[in-house]
C-alpha cells in the first residue's frame, strides 16, 4: 500500500468565487479522493496549516507527495522545501501538478527557471502521449482531450526529461512537453501539466488515470540511499 | 499474473560436460524455477523445439520473453525473429541475457552491431547501481559482486540506453553497461549482462532478484498500439 | 571541409508536373545548393542511377549523407543499405528528411517500425525548439512556421531520441517529434520532418539552415572505430 | 573565436608544497594555457580577486567558463553563483571539473547533492569511451590511462547525464561517470572528473585534447534566449 499526502496551496478555493464553485472542498481533497480509489492511504496538508501541513513525521510516512500550487510559492517556508528535496532524493516520489512547475521545490530539483508560455484563453488542449510502453500511460487512448484549459507553451525550461510521455497541442499554436519523468537519487519524479484551477480539469476520468498511475509509479522501490564519502582503503583484488 | 517464457538455445548444456554439470537441467529451468517464486506464470521454449517452442499461440500468451542464447544465433528462424520483434513493438516485453545481446532479436531491435569486448579469464566483476531509483534495483545493495565471470567491456555497440542502471566493473581493466533499459514501441526492453553457462551466476540470489524485478518492470501496459497511417481528415476546431 | 552526398529517390519530380514545377531540377539539387553555401563540397546521387549512385568510393568520402526518398523506398538495394548502415556505424553522418522515415536505412537504424500518423490537407505547421542550447538550432527563433504542409503526427515509432530539438503543432490537432538526434555506434543522425514534394518548404531560408546546422552537427569526430571481440589477456594491474 | 575563462580556487596551490611543485603558477595557468592552443581567447580567475574575478563584465564577455574548485567552494559568494546560474541557461557554456562537482554552481545547476564515494589511494584509471560519436572524444583513443588519481566511485548523485561520454574503471573495485553533458535552458555543461591537485593530471596529452573539445561543444550557439510569461492573444489560424 502506498501512502500518499496531497499537498495543496489552497488559497484560490477561499478567495475565488469561481474556483469555489468548482472545487468546494480544494483542489487537493478532489485529487486525494480519486487516488484512494487506487488502495493508496491518502492524507491531505495545505499552505495555512502550521508547517505547512508537513511536518516531519508527515515526510517521514509519505511515499508520494503530489503537489499543487499557483499564486503563493513564495510562502512556502525553504526550510520545508529543504526538507522535502532531502525525502525526494531519499525515495519519496513527487508528482508535479500544472502550476507548481513554478514551486520552490521543482525549480531546486530541476536547476532551472521552469519557465514557460502561458495563455488564458479557454483553448482547446489534446495531450498526446509519446511513449506508449510506460506504465503512466495504462488505460489511456492515444490522447486526452480537454475541451478548455490554460494554454502552456514550449519553451519549457526544464532538464530533458528521463522519460517524455505526454506532448500537449494547443488551439492557439502551441506545443508542450506536458507530462516528464525524472529520476533524482532514490527518488522519481512526475511532472503532469493540466490542472488549471477554473477548470474541472481534475474531474476528468483519463487525467485521473494518469495521476494514479504516476503515483504508482513514484512510489519509492524499497532501498537505502547509496553510501557516499570516503570509501573504505584500497581493497585487494585475488582470483581466488 | 505475468506469463513468462524463458527461451534457452540449449545447446552448451547437452554438448559441455562442464556446463552440464552447473545447469544439469538447462539454463532455463533454473531461470524459469526463480521466476516462478515472484508468483508468475512461467514456461520454457528452446531452440531444437519446433518453432523453437516459439508459436504463433505462445507469443501470443507471453507478457515477457526471457532470451538466452550464444553459439547458434544464426540458427534462429528469420520469421520467428520477425514475429519476436513485432510482439516486442505491440507490448511484450523483453529480458535479453549476457550473450544474447548478439541474438538476431536484440540486433534488429537496436539496429546496431551490439558488438563488445570479451574475455574469459575467471574475472571478478561488481555491478554497481547508478540508478538507484530505479524498480529494477529493488531489494539490491550497492553493487553485486560476481567472483568470477566472463568480462564484457567497452565499447558496448548499442543506442544509449533510455535508462542505465547497472555499470560492471572487471578486474582486467574494463567497464561495461550491464543493465540497460529500453522503450521500443509499445513493448520494453532489458538487458542485463552476467550469466556465462560456465559460471553459477544464474543461482546468485541477487541475480534473481534484479531478474525478477526486470521481468516485472517489462510488463506490458494495457493499452492498444496506438493507430498508424492516414489519418481521419482535418477537424474543425471549436471553442464551443 | 565537409564532404557530403545528397540522396534523391527522384520520381516524383520526373513523373508528377506539380512536383516538377516545384523542384525542376529535383529536391537533391535544391538541397544540395544550399548546403553548399554552407561551405561544404556536395555531389548528389538518386535512385535510378547506377548502384543509386552509392558506390563503395562514394560512400567512403562521404562525411554527411542526406537523404529523401518517398514512393519507392522497396527499390533500394538491401547490399547497398547494409553498406549504408556499416558506414552511419563507422562515423558517417545521416540526415534523414520527411518521408525519408520510411526508409529501409532509417528503420534498420531505428529498429521500429518509423511509422506515424499522416494527412495531405494543406496544414499550417509550427516547428518549436525544445532544446534552445542545441547546435543545430543555431540562428533559428523560437519556431519555424510553414503555411502548408503534410501533417505527420504522434505517435512516431522511434526510440526516444537522444536529443529532441524540434517539436511541431499542426492546424488539425496533431503533435510531431520533427527535429531528433540519435547516435548510433560512431556515427550521428538526424531526423528532421519537414519536405513534402508538393510544397516549397526547401525553398525557406530557415529550413534550410537547419539543414545546414544538421550537417555540421552530423560530421564525423576524426576517431577509429573501437575494436571489439576477444580482448588481449588480463593485464597486470600494479601500481609502480 | 571562443571566450574562455578559467576559474580557480587556487588556494591548494598557495597553501601547500606539494601541489605548489606539480601547478607552480595555479592550475589555472596550465589549463589555460593548453585552451589557448586551441585558438581560443583565455583569461583567468581565481577565488580571491574582488569577485571572485567574475564581474559583470567579464561574465558578460565569456562564452565558455571552465571552473576548477575543492576545498572553498563555502567561500564562493551566493550572489556571484547566482549571476554564474544565470548566464549558463543564457547561453554560456560551464566546464565543471573534478572536485568541482561539489561547487555550488554544480550543485544548483544540477538539482541533487552531487556527492560521490572517494579515495586518496594513488590508483590506476581508465576512463573508456562509451560514445565514440560525440565530438568530445575527438582524437582520443579507447580509453584515457591514468596512472595515479584520485578515486571517484558510484553511485554519483547527478541526475542522469544527456550525453554519458567516458565511464572510469579504478584499480579498487569502483566505476564512475566520468564525462557527462547536459543541456540546461541555452547552456551546454560538461563535467570532466579528472585533476586532482597532487597528481600531474592537467599535462596528459589526452586530457587537455577532451577539455579542448569540451570547450568547442560548449560554446554558445547564436540565439536568444526564448520569450516566457503570457503569451500573445490566441492567434487566428487559417489557411490562407
Amino acid at each position: 500500500m502506498i501512502n500518499v499526502t496531497v499537498w495543496n496551496e489552497y488559497r484560490h478555493e477561499i478567495e475565488d468565487q469561481e474556483v469555489r464553485e468548482m472545487y468546494p472542498e480544494g483542489i487537493h481533497n478532489v485529487v486525494a479522493s480519486f487516488i484512494k480509489e487506487n488502495g493508496s492511504e491518502v492524507r491531505t496538508a495545505t499552505l495555512d496549516e502550521e508547517n505547512h501541513g508537513l511536518t516531519d513525521e508527515v515526510l517521514q510516512n509519505t511515499d508520494v507527495l503530489v503537489w499543487w500550487g499557483h499564486k503563493a510559492h513564495d510562502e512556502v517556508n525553504d526550510e520545508i522545501v529543504d526538507k522535502v528535496h532531502e525525502r525526494v532524493l531519499d525515495g519519496m516520489g513527487l508528482i508535479v501538478l500544472h502550476s507548481a512547475h513554478f514551486s520552490k521545490i521543482f525549480k531546486k530539483l530541476m536547476g532551472t527557471t521552469c519557465d514557460l508560455k502561458w495563455r488564458e484563453a479557454d483553448e482547446k488542449e489534446r495531450m498526446w502521449v509519446v511513449n506508449p510502453a510506460h506504465p503512466i500511460t495504462e488505460g489511456i487512448g492515444e490522447y486526452i482531450e480537454l475541451e478548455r484549459e490554460e494554454m502552456y507553451g514550449e519553451h519549457f525550461d526544464i532538464p530533458a526529461p528521463d522519460e517524455l510521455i505526454f506532448t500537449s497541442w494547443f488551439e492557439g499554436g502551441e506545443v508542450f512537453r506536458s507530462g516528464c519523468t525524472f529520476y533524482r537519487g532514490n527518488g522519481k519524479i512526475f511532472y503532469f501539466r493540466p490542472g488549471h484551477e477554473t477548470y474541472p480539469t481534475y474531474y476528468n476520468k483519463e487525467v485521473q488515470r494518469v495521476i494514479q498511475n504516476g503515483v504508482k509509479w513514484a512510489a519509492p522501490a524499497n532501498r537505502p540511499r547509496p553510501i557516499y564519502g570516503n570509501a573504505s582503503p584500497l581493497e585487494q583484488i585475488s582470483n581466488d
